[in-house]
């Protein structure tokens, strides 16, 4: 597999001229026809290389001065296929006809195109960016599942078929297909990117989130498209926590074993690891996060559903007919539950003065198959808290695939977050 | 959740006259009519009311006298939806015509009836008994899996909508929903039970196999259904063998966890345990079976999937699509590390004196979702080998629903293997 180079070195060549963009396009688009019959990273699109190319040209033709260029000029990106993107129909993995869920282009989307970002073309995601999964491959291992519900965002980034992709995560779909293929997968805290234009899964739990190959490229990504953002230099050596208790138990034995041999070469690396007990109540947290998910799922669905649900796999309808017959009472007392459990994670924080929760990224590496994307457990409770989460590549499993360090912040605390990450990923000797 | 009594109980009352039949079918068909809305165990027939008792009429017509009825006069059964029955369309959980699977009825079938047993109807699988789930719910808790793929038949008997069941097993499809669903499962050596008349997954893999609500039960039904069976009296204690190493480091920390709690609690019930190292290739073992899976899969489905391929989940699809990707040599591979590998673990059986290896039957508890009908991963070894195994419902996980054991004997000690799990039962003090 031929990996591009990271998205700062791309972005400083092309914006500086030493790599002149249309041979760069070029290249980047036969790799992607040789290479994605394999992965399936990408929604197929016959008029992709005449749309990229005239997209690059235009781009050419308005930026001739280097120094006029944008942070992301002519860098190649892929788009979760539940993005609206003008010119490219929006399939959302599903049957239901493009034109139903046709709207206007996604914020996100014309912000990185004005950042001179060029959209590749849209990245497969399970049906409606829930569990039912695509066709795509894992990179490090076709036998294996990319991960989901992002799965063409992580593997793209992961194949080298672009520095840069975007995804959508509800519970765990950015970082675990991050971790599953070996990259850096970044959720922002709840809201920080703009969601419009996006297919909802539940509006108050997804969250628009990025794929890059290293953290310096995830601080450049980032700051182009997370609201107000504020770099941070110098952050210091982070406090790491690990959130003893039941949580951490629902990883598998090996990938918990794996997960503290690490916690000891973080500690070996000069680290502050402060062990807490932590989220004794996930199983009441499982249950609120999936029941308020059934419960926004059925709402955004409503019309498309009454009309086409012939349409939806088995798995999304059954999901679908669950949030149905969830009350608003229920939901709502779902959603309060949600509000304490953010504040109590957070007065730990402040109690013990941990700056960032570790935790496995997964319950293990990627399993083998593509029935199933992989189980979303570990990523819960920062999802369900809105706090923005990290995963970096930290090791390797028996299974011969990646394993991820999940890193969680502080609601807020994103610009921290990423700076504490570019320490570990610096310092962490892997 | 009305349970019905077990199978050895309700067979005796039917046979002797002292539980009338039709009485007992209208009240069983009036539950099923009452609860399976919310459980969705059986695929939906509307003439099933008419058929069924059309059945039962013509048992009690041709057997008047008590003396003269088989074992399992009169006892509803289902039957996963992948075994052809005479006058009920098999559709296996799939978009395909049900006349293009039709066959002639199921080996299986036809003794179940010769036995007396009454077709309660078709129960719901995964599509072609892989992993795109159905609408099967758990009937321990509702937004749980009842795992898969033999989905319908396991929550069937846990329900109490019948005291038997059939289904299949080519990685874990008996032994994971037993355990989730809190029932016996058994799948007994390989070729065991007549498979003709079942739609293949991989044939060198697949295993019909049992649901009941005891072990007693599972030892009547499987004295019908296996070839020669022959009775065990006074089996003794078993010796337990205790896998150690990276096969059951597979299951979640908690799964494994409860499980060697279940391990003291065995020696302190008087069982002889032993600890032997174990399955050290599990990744190869793992990798092996699913490649000749998919292989088979891909042979299996040939003609129908080039018909038909638009019918196909893409989950079901693009695992006949990596099947077709794999050659002959490789899948021959396969197996013949499948013979050694089964030749291995009884070596290591013979060695150290052990009866029954102990397991978790799966990772954990039944997952919340049925979008996912769970992982496999702790039963596949006892497939691949062929060796006989049964769940039997040993405790309950931090989410309240039931964990499993799972107990292997050496390949054909069926016989042994079912006598050695009453005494486990029996004594064991859950």
């Amino acid at each position: 597999m031929n990996h591009a180079a990271s998205l700062t070195h791309i972005a400083a060549a092309l914006r500086s001229g030493s790599q002149p963009l249309l041979p760069y396009i070029e290249q980047m688009l036969d790799q992607l026809d040789a290479e994605d019959g394999a992965v399936q990273a990408f929604v197929p699109e016959p008029d992709r290389r005449a749309r990229v190319l005239a997209d690059a040209q235009a781009l050419i033709d308005r930026y001739p001065d280097p120094a006029s260029r944008p942070l992301l000029y002519g860098v190649p990106v892929g788009i979760k296929d539940i993005f609206r993107v003008d010119g490219v129909p929006t399939r959302a993995g599903s049957a239901v006809p493009p034109d139903v869920l046709a709207a206007p282009e996604a914020a996100c989307v014309s912000i990185l195109k004005q950042q001179g970002a060029l959209v590749l073309g849209k990245t497969v995601t399970a049906e409606f960016a829930c569990f039912q999964p695509g066709p795509t491959r894992n990179p490090r291992n076709l036998a294996h599942t990319p991960g989901g519900s992002s799965s063409g965002s992580a593997a793209a980034v992961a194949a080298g078929f672009c520095p840069l992709a975007i995804g959508t995560q509800t519970i765990g779909s950015i970082t675990r297909p991050a971790a599953f293929c070996g990259i850096v997968g970044f959720k922002p805290s709840y809201g920080r990117i703009d969601p419009a234009g996006v297919i909802y899964v539940a509006p108050s739990l997804d969250h628009v989130g990025l794929f890059t190959q290293d953290v310096a490229s995830m601080q450049l990504a980032a700051s182009t498209l997370c609201r107000d953002w504020q770099p941070v230099e110098n952050p210091g050596q982070p406090v790491l926590g690990v959130p003893d208790g039941p949580y951490l138990r629902q990883a598998s034995a090996e990938g918990l074993a794996a997960f503290e041999r690490q916690v000891e070469r973080l500690q070996a690396a000069g680290f502050v690891v402060k062990r807490v007990s932590l989220l004794h109540d996930i199983e009441a947290m499982n249950h609120r996060h999936r029941e308020l998910m059934a419960y926004e799922m059925a709402q955004t669905h409503q019309a498309w559903f009454a009309d086409h649900a012939e349409q939806y796999s088995a798995a999304t309808a059954a999901l679908i007919e669950r949030g149905q017959g969830i009350s608003r009472v229920a939901a709502q007392a779902d959603a309060n539950g949600q509000r304490i459990a953010r504040q109590q994670i957070e007065a730990h924080m402040l109690e013990h003065g941990i700056d960032v929760w570790i935790s496995p990224a997964a319950v293990g590496a990627a399993p083998e198959g593509i029935e199933s994307t992989g189980d979303p457990v570990m990523n819960l409770p920062w999802n369900h808290t809105g706090q923005p989460t990290i995963t970096i590549p930290i090791g390797v499993a028996a299974n011969g695939l990646p394993l991820g360090l999940q890193c969680s912040a502080a609601f807020g605390q994103d610009e921290h977050l990423l700076a504490w990450a570019a320490v570990i990923e610096d310092r962490f000797p892997i």
